[in-house]
This record gives C-alpha cells, sequence and structure tokens, in this order.
C-alpha cells in the first residue's frame, strides 16, 4: 500500500525521467490543478446533488471521476513537492484555525444560513 | 506527524461535530474545492514562473499559499472520503495510465514542442 | 447603455492609467479569471440549485453574485482584447459548431441520461 | 454583427429546443463556466508567458484558445441571463468600484510591488 510520501517520490521521479521540471514551476503547476479539478467539475456539473452522492456507483462515470479525482491529487503532490509544503501538516494546521473560527455549538448546521459567511470544514 | 488517513478522521469528525454532513455532497464539495483552487490561483497570478518558485521565502505571501494548499487538502480529502476513494490509490492508478501514454523516451522534454497535447505527469 | 466596445475600451484605459499591461498576459489574466469564477462557486457552492436559482432575491448574497459576475466578465473582456478575439463572434462559431454536434431533437432533455457526452449549450 | 443581446437570445433558444432549462440552474452553469475556463488553463499551462502572448499565432493552439473562450463566453451569457444580470453593467459597476479603490496614481504598476493586495483590473 503506497504511501503519500510513495507518491510524492513516484511523481517526482515521473516528472524526471520526461524532463519535465522545467514546466514545474508552482505557477504552471497550480494552472494544471485548475485544469484537472475544471475536468472533475464538468463530469458532476447537470447532476444533481442526490445523483452526485451515487455517482460511484455509475459503472461510466464513477471510474472517470476516480480517474479525475486522481489527476487532481497528483498535481497536488507535484505542486506541494515543489513548495516544500507537506500536504497532510499544511491542511491539518488549518483545521486548526477553523476549529477556532467555527466552534462546533454556534455553526451547528448554520452554512444552511449563511453559505457564504460559514464555508463549511475550512 | 499525522498521516493522511488521520487527516481524513479528523476532517469527517469536523464534519460531523458541525452537523455539515449534509452540505457535503460530491457536487458541493467539487465546488467548494474548486473555490480553494481560485484561491490558490490568486495568489500567483501576476506572478512571474520565477517569482512562484520562490514564493514560499516570502514571508507574507508564502503563509498565504501554504494556508490554500492545506484547504485544498481539506476539500480534496472530504471529497474523496464521501466517494470512499483511496486517493493515494486515485492517484498511482492514473499514473501507471500515463506511464504508458508517456514514455520517458518519447516524452523527453516534450511538453515545450506539444504542451496542450502532453501535459506533463498525468 | 455601454457597449461590450465600450468595456472593452474603458478596461483596456484602466489598465494602461495603472501601468498594469506587463501584467495582463493571456497567462495571467486566463489565471486571473479562473479565480474570480472561484470566488463566484463560492457563494454558489453550499447552496441547493433550487437555493441558487433564487440566489438574487437575497439582499446579501445577490449583490456578491452580481459583483462577481462583473469581475469575470471584465476579465474575459480583457483577455479577449489582449488575444484580439471578439468574444461575441467567439461564442457565436462556438454555438455553430454545437447545434450541428447535438441537433434539437436527438438531444431533447438528454443531459440527464448522459450529462458528462453531452454537455447541454457548448 | 451580432450583438451580446443576440448572442443571449440565440443561447436561450439553444437551451429551448434541447428542453436543457432544467439542467440550466445558476449552481449548475457555473460549475460549467469552471470546467470551460479549466479547458482553457489547460491550453495556456505550460507555456511562458511570452509565449502565451503569441498563441493566437499558433495554426493549432490559437483556434482552440478561440474556441474555448467562446465556450466561457457562451456559459457567462446563459448564466447572467438565468440570474438576469446585464453582463456589461455587472461589470461597469464593479470597475467604478474599483476606480475608487485603484487610484491610477498609486496603483502605478503595484502589482509588481504586491500582486496579492493590487489584483490587477478588478
Amino acid at each position: 500500500m503506497p504511501s503519500i510520501e510513495d507518491l510524492t517520490q513516484r511523481v517526482r521521479e515521473f516528472a524526471d525521467e520526461r524532463d519535465w521540471h522545467q514546466f514545474h514551476t508552482p505557477k504552471n503547476l497550480a494552472m494544471a490543478l485548475a485544469g484537472e479539478v475544471g475536468e472533475l467539475l464538468a463530469e458532476l456539473q447537470w447532476l444533481t446533488p442526490e445523483q452526485s452522492s451515487a455517482v460511484m456507483a455509475d459503472p461510466e462515470v464513477g471510474p472517470r471521476v476516480r480517474a479525475e479525482i486522481g489527476d487532481v491529487m497528483i498535481y497536488l503532490t507535484r505542486l506541494a513537492d515543489v513548495l516544500e509544503i507537506d500536504l497532510v501538516q499544511a491542511a491539518t494546521a488549518k483545521l486548526d484555525v477553523s476549529a477556532v473560527r467555527y466552534p462546533p455549538h454556534a455553526a451547528r448546521g448554520s452554512a444552511a444560513k449563511a453559505p457564504h459567511d460559514h464555508p463549511p470544514v475550512s
């Protein structure tokens, strides 16, 4: 079972072997990440929220969603490697901030009332 | 040192405690992921590629980039959890496909010639 | 009532007066466009489809959505100006292609069955 | 020469003829807009800023960029129509705000010094 460190290493070697370091600036990688997220959105855009919850059971769309998520993770891993950021640590640090900003009691179900001001999770 | 499984668990509890499961459909989470990637792009948009490579050394922008990367990872982790996708496995599976599609020898530096047809890494 | 040509001219002068031409490469402007679209998504991400249809009646969110749409239009107009593309002509040309690809009779309501293969409109 | 009002009307009829109104909620259309912007980013992601400035002269990539810009404009027009927002007016109103926020003299070339705090144009 590969770890996130294994993945980081493999993506780095993948780029090395193809001489792609030259293209992998943070600016370019952020654009590539956004492009892959765009492809993910395209898979979900016409679905109802309920249909989106069942999407992995669709024999055609499910594997495509999984592949797009894989692409997003590849570019996010590569971007973090180039910036020397630990993905799990950066996410954990941000959760610590959000835990203070959105106390559990006060925030219960609050995205319904103010979806813009209280973005769930982060 | 938290693992990616620890992060998944923590984000899930974070949503549970705030009763935010109701908002966390794959459709909504994909939009939130795209919104966070948009904030990351905004940090890098006016930088030259060279400036973007040195961005973490900037005492003001560096921490903001790290925080945005954290936000992106939080939503990607949450989305994968809701879809029951293993992020590292999905990325590894996609790399296996790309390794065949872009053989190292043929693809060396080729993004320069055909950046659209040969998207580096995935 | 300003026309789209008036808007293009005004955005160009706006950039000229601030000496911002140097930042307005197509690459940078496309990133800025994506950043603004990300802010628009953030306004709509936790809404149900039905709530999103009524969003302009919300005294708080409505004006924000309108402002984000304005931002998106500003950057799209600027990008098209820099690339010397006529926005209305480019959209019309693409519609001509889509009209052939998705004949009205065959495509009726078909996004429900195959949302990925039949992206409505374009 | 079609106007932006002609385009709005044509896109509306296009959706009507295919019974696609049901899919065209603001939420879904914002996702589709983001998906098309993602495709535009993908065309520019590995280019240097200089290469991006010359992209329309490329016989292969130029027409693709034009087609992507057309797609972005189609969905932006459709979204504005559904929300009953006038695109040119919304952009003009936002420029009025930005003109006060970034006075020409103070903002001259300032994106270089603080690209994050002084987002050019909007």
